[in-house]
């Protein structure tokens, strides 16, 4: 017997049928506000990663030479990929482009509760807008999608800072600060003690009284948002670019779903303007569910051309979390619209009525075991099945069939002709008395 | 610029469409029948397939050895993961056991037309039941899925064949034959000229004579079947087996789609009774479609339980090849329902149309770039949208909005509060007089 590989799932029918469920409804989000779906490899040059960030990320990727000696690596994320496409069809490609997908990635990192070594992401970005809109857009897949799932507005909070005002502010405190380490500083704020907050502030440059007066700024609410521009011009720039952010969010019917915090950083270096990050209003579920935001200089910096871009990437072990605790995951337990069940030798009345129901586009099964009646019956019910439709030998010489509902125990006699006939789902009701 | 690795696919949006549709149908066919699907890891021990392959498979293999020391393979294809799970919960799992999955699968070979080292398949298999009622169930999927893709019965060609009649033919003759190796000769049949293929079951052990009756039996006809069943008890029971095979396949509707072919035999050597090959009608796609059959060894051989199992598993690039011949391979470009065009400052009554169509489950686009009325025609165009709704701000002022239809270019003015209403696809015909 042999074990899976550590941090990597096996998913069952029961479970996979919710995962599916959510997949499909977030892509279907996604798919009605123009998003085209890609399909992208599984391995990449390792160089595509270590170009960028380093050889020690080589210590996060699987990655091996192939038998041709090449260096490869099982994609840890898809924003290479995706620049390498770009400039494949730098010349075809219309921009604004808008492309989603839902496929595994693979890191080499800590297991632990929600995060695995294999897991699956739904990227969803636009390419080659700068516009505030379609920040906004963004924003509004991201609320559509958490209420396709059958989230309320108060299940989760949408916080929305930007870049560009943490930068701003942190480079008018009259320091050398390196403002990388310090945006890193405020993304794990809410992680670490007070003290140790500070200490990293101060580790990136800034006094302890300007650590803590720009802490303070962080606390500034979306009333008093105007009063940091004269900060900077940087600074000034960036809240015009948000407040022009969050009124196209407005406009798309998702502004009272978004709060301005921003103290919300985002620990990945390669972001450029908003940022936001999605939690469980509840704080049951205490990491953040997804983030994304505007990285207009990645794909450059990936080989491709300037491109601006936005984008979220939604975890799907994370948005399970969410779902189970609003209560809103579908329980995990196959789904059968008929058993179609044979005593004695009644294959081909069977064999016909289970073709006619999976032609109406019914989830039917029959027997396919040479199971005696008792064994069928315990397997419909093992697979949920809503009606079992029993084909006897006797009751066929009177030309006859029984249905069965399995919630109920009910049954009915019914014509075998008139089975299923034209209804398009017909059960124990259309045939009783 | 980075180079993607040998053997491994980009998929952009217009191609992706056509493979999505395609693998939706044939999931979708699969599921009526009750087939669940299964979510499955992309690594496993490389010891899964060495134990069972020998050492030398590993030259196939993307295998490596991970940051822990665990020596590991991209899966290169998915029955000893099935096995593997199968074991991990022999208690609860009820069965028979049908499983559906699509995934990629990754392969160190050759590349050549039709032909990656990266490439889908959906597997659909049938675990626990040696019924023939079972084997009958896997040939009518197959048929149903070419169907639902559209495929006319003259499209294709299931040739059906049987292992123990392959074998128990060989074992009649007077000689010392390897079995396997004879089949395999068998298996590449029409892919030689007759010396070669002669030759190949001279070295498995049949005089020339013997080889040219052998060859002679696999040209049996369906209505001479029984004639082979005096050569031993092996071929009787086979044959026997096969015809039960067929006669359910007749109550399952899809009788008619099958030919028996002796000569068919599936190159992979752990078949153990019924095998069947799908082949173009036309020959011009000249390899086999796919291909499936029963394996009642396999399992145990990957240690699992002794359990009898059925199933195939189309390729995505060889269903692909049939469906372009056959002229159903759908037109690889993009479907947008709307584009909702913007002329100055109307976002707002723009945004709230978009949001009222995508509600009723249409594909709209909206100008996120801030683009002139051109640019915004010519993006529209670019996503083959149906139907364009002009948001104009003159308009507005009359409250009027335009539609235009994109494929002759009339248009019509509507009242903009009664767009889109509650009609299903709202378009120009709707308002025109």
């Amino acid at each position: 017997m042999y074990d899976s590989v550590k941090g990597f799932r096996d998913f069952y029918p029961e479970e996979m049928g919710s995962r599916r469920w959510a997949m499909d409804t977030i892509e279907d989000t996604a798919q009605r506000y123009g998003f085209r779906e890609i399909g992208t490899p599984a391995l990449e040059p390792t160089e595509m990663y270590t170009d960028k960030s380093g050889e020690e990320i080589v210590e996060e990727l699987y990655s091996f030479e192939d038998k041709g000696g090449r260096e490869v690596a099982l994609t840890p994320e898809l924003t290479p990929t995706v620049a390498r496409m770009m400039v494949a069809k730098q010349q075809e490609l219309q921009k604004p482009i808008k492309w989603v997908s839902t496929r595994p990635f693979w890191r080499y990192e800590q297991v632990q509760q929600g995060r695995f070594r294999e897991f699956y992401q739904t990227n969803v970005d636009i390419f080659g807008s700068s516009e505030p809109d379609a920040d906004a857009e963004i924003l509004a897949v991201a609320v559509d999608m958490l209420d396709d799932l059958g989230l309320d507005n108060d299940d989760f909070e949408i916080r929305v800072s930007h870049r560009d005002i943490l930068s701003g502010l942190l480079e008018s405190f009259d320091a050398d600060v390196d403002t990388r380490e310090a945006i890193r500083a405020v993304d794990k704020r809410a992680k670490v003690d007070r003290d140790e907050y500070l200490d990293a502030l101060y580790e990136a440059g800034l006094s302890y009284d300007d650590a803590e007066a720009f802490d303070d700024l962080l606390e500034t609410g979306e009333d008093d948002l105007d009063t940091l521009a004269d900060r900077s011009e940087t600074v000034a720039d960036a809240t015009e670019n948000l407040r022009a952010v969050l009124a196209a969010a407005d406009d798309f019917g998702v502004r009272d779903q978004l709060t301005l915090s921003l103290s919300t950083a985002r620990g990945l270096d390669y972001y450029t303007g908003v940022v936001f990050e999605c939690f469980d209003a509840t704080g049951e579920v205490s990491r953040s569910v997804f983030g994304g935001g505007r990285y207009d200089d990645l794909i450059e910096g990936f080989g491709g051309q300037p491109t601006p871009a936005v984008g979220f990437a939604p975890g799907h072990a994370t948005l399970q979390l969410l779902c189970e605790r609003a209560g809103v995951w579908p329980e995990e337990a196959l789904e059968t619209d008929y058993y179609v069940l044979q005593v004695g030798d009644t294959r081909s009345t069977a064999a016909r009525i289970a073709r006619d129901l999976r032609e109406q586009g019914h989830v039917v099964e029959t027997d396919i075991a040479d199971r005696s009646f008792g064994a069928q019956m315990g397997y419909a019910d093992n697979v949920n099945a809503e009606t079992v439709v029993i084909v006897g030998e006797r009751d066929l010489e009177d030309d006859e069939i029984t249905l069965k509902e399995m919630d109920d125990g009910e049954q009915v006699a019914v014509p075998v002709d008139e089975f299923p006939g034209d209804r398009d789902r017909p059960t124990f009701e259309d045939f009783a008395e």
